[in-house]
């Protein structure tokens, strides 16, 4: 990695319903961006977003990937919401194609390595990273290093006797924090037949998006601020339970629901402050991610030239 | 550290009940240990125990005692179970009167790093420990360094409207999975008028231990093996999330609770192994600490000589 010719990293991130692919610099600046939507031919459409980046220039690629990792056989375990990925050796394949050095990562934990590159991250030695979309994710930074571990938070049981989540347990964080939890609690109630400003807010309320929920909450929706205030405040046993394990400086959140802050988050970081041990909540910034979408593209990147976070 | 005159450490392992004190080896023997009741006058008490074990041979001084401890300046921050240790600066207490340098740690990753060097944690580079006594605490061994994170494993939340817990948050594990929550079950449903072989095993309801829990289970009493399962169901949503969290190769179990291994143990892993994401569950080991009450002495000594576990 030593050669001046190699100025770049190709960065994937690779979730449940985008394929985002950049071109990055080794000080995390994004040169050229593609974003193409996630279909069953996944493993194509992977190879053209990175023949489309790839150059002499390119000194690796990194791989951020949704699910379960074996980062020593570069494979992917299991990938709930990507299952065409289950068993895919993708360091094997797209290294033999392109001849560079490849390193594959869960999609949270690279977003988290470009959080603490270039992004909120940066300031703190030690963080909690949650990914909060239509599920929630998560990445621990200890000392200034990304811990090689699950961080599965989004399957934290919080609630014993709780609701099925679609990893088989019951009473995950995910079942009643995540979007989905949010447009699936939403969705029931509007087919019981509850009155809500969302009706007509969509074609069909089985379109409804966690955006279209957190307007109408704005609009002053009871069944919206509801939903929202719910989900959060289980979000908020989620950072509590984080606080007391990890003592982390800060907790960083990422993802579409962080827009619904006002309500959902902010019901969060009370049920936090109720819940955490206090030394440990008055030691702690519960902050907004500052890269978004990028995040993750930028870390995975930035994981070929090891950029200040060495996966331990 | 390095003169060859100073052979042995003083560890001290300070929790609820007990103040153990022991002059161990570099190697992890235990050549000299001393166990006293623990009272309104334990600082009084620390410093008797650390001058009958002291001498010129004596490197140093580790103290793993019960409480969020603030390592920086060797302050214990809380200590819910000792308050008359809260806010003591322990480290310069011990270390100006008797001239050696000295450690503070918690309890539970003293006891974790005991193990990591001569016990049931050596062969696993990750581990996640859990102290099952009145309480439930916890310490998280990562690439073979202790990290130096809270762990408040019995703090988190796992019945998110649950019962009232010490701490002053509801549903936290040790509330459910802890000795103290075992008897408290027990002597409820006995304050109730349930029928019990307990009844006539102490001399009152209110001095039963979880050993007599245990046997009175063995003998086949339906409230005492309720008890002990319902506790290992919880305790074993504690271990499928630190499971989830962590992905270690070892979940090691310390304390009085273990004893009822066949009861609580198992239905604690027959639970774990539901919730737990079954790639994690298949590459753990689930069990017993090898040096019991030892761990916590010998490991707060191991810190002295900072042997093989670095506090990171």
């Amino acid at each position: 990695m030593k050669d001046t010719q190699e100025r770049y990293a190709i960065g994937i991130d690779l979730g449940g319903t985008n394929l985002r692919g950049a071109l990055v610099s080794r000080d995390g600046n994004i040169v050229k961006k593609i974003k193409e939507p996630v279909t069953e031919e996944v493993l194509d459409s992977l190879s053209g977003v990175v023949e489309s980046l790839f150059s002499e220039q390119v000194a690796g690629i990194g791989l951020g990937v949704a699910g379960l990792i074996d980062r020593k056989e570069g494979r992917i375990l299991i990938s709930p919401n990507l299952p065409v990925l289950n068993g895919a050796n993708l360091v094997e394949r797209i290294g033999s194609r392109f001849g560079v050095p490849v390193t594959l990562e869960n999609d949270a934990n690279a977003a988290a390595v470009g959080e603490k590159m270039v992004g909120a991250g940066r300031e703190f030695s030690s963080f909690v990273f949650f990914t909060l979309g239509t599920g929630i994710g998560g990445a621990i930074v200890h000392n200034d290093k990304l811990l090689n571990v699950a961080a599965e938070i989004g399957h934290m049981t919080v609630q014993a006797d709780g609701q099925r989540c679609h990893c088989g347990n019951f009473g995950c964080l995910e079942a009643y924090a995540s979007g989905r939890a949010v447009i699936s609690r939403v969705i029931a109630a509007l087919e019981k037949g509850r009155e809500s400003l969302l009706r007509g807010v969509s074609e069909t309320i089985y379109k409804l998006t966690t955006e279209d929920i957190y307007r109408t909450a704005l609009d002053g929706d009871s069944l919206c601020r509801e939903a929202l205030r719910d989900a959060g405040r289980y979000l908020g046993i989620g950072i509590a339970n984080m606080i007391n394990l990890m003592s982390p400086g800060a907790i960083i959140l990422m993802g579409g629901l962080t827009g619904a802050w006002d309500i959902y988050v902010k019901e969060a970081i009370k049920e936090a402050s109720k819940r955490a041990l206090r030394e440990l909540f008055d030691a702690v910034k519960i902050i907004p991610s500052s890269l978004g979408d990028n995040a993750g593209i930028i870390g995975a990147a930035g994981l070929v030239f090891e950029h200040g976070v060495i996966v331990e």
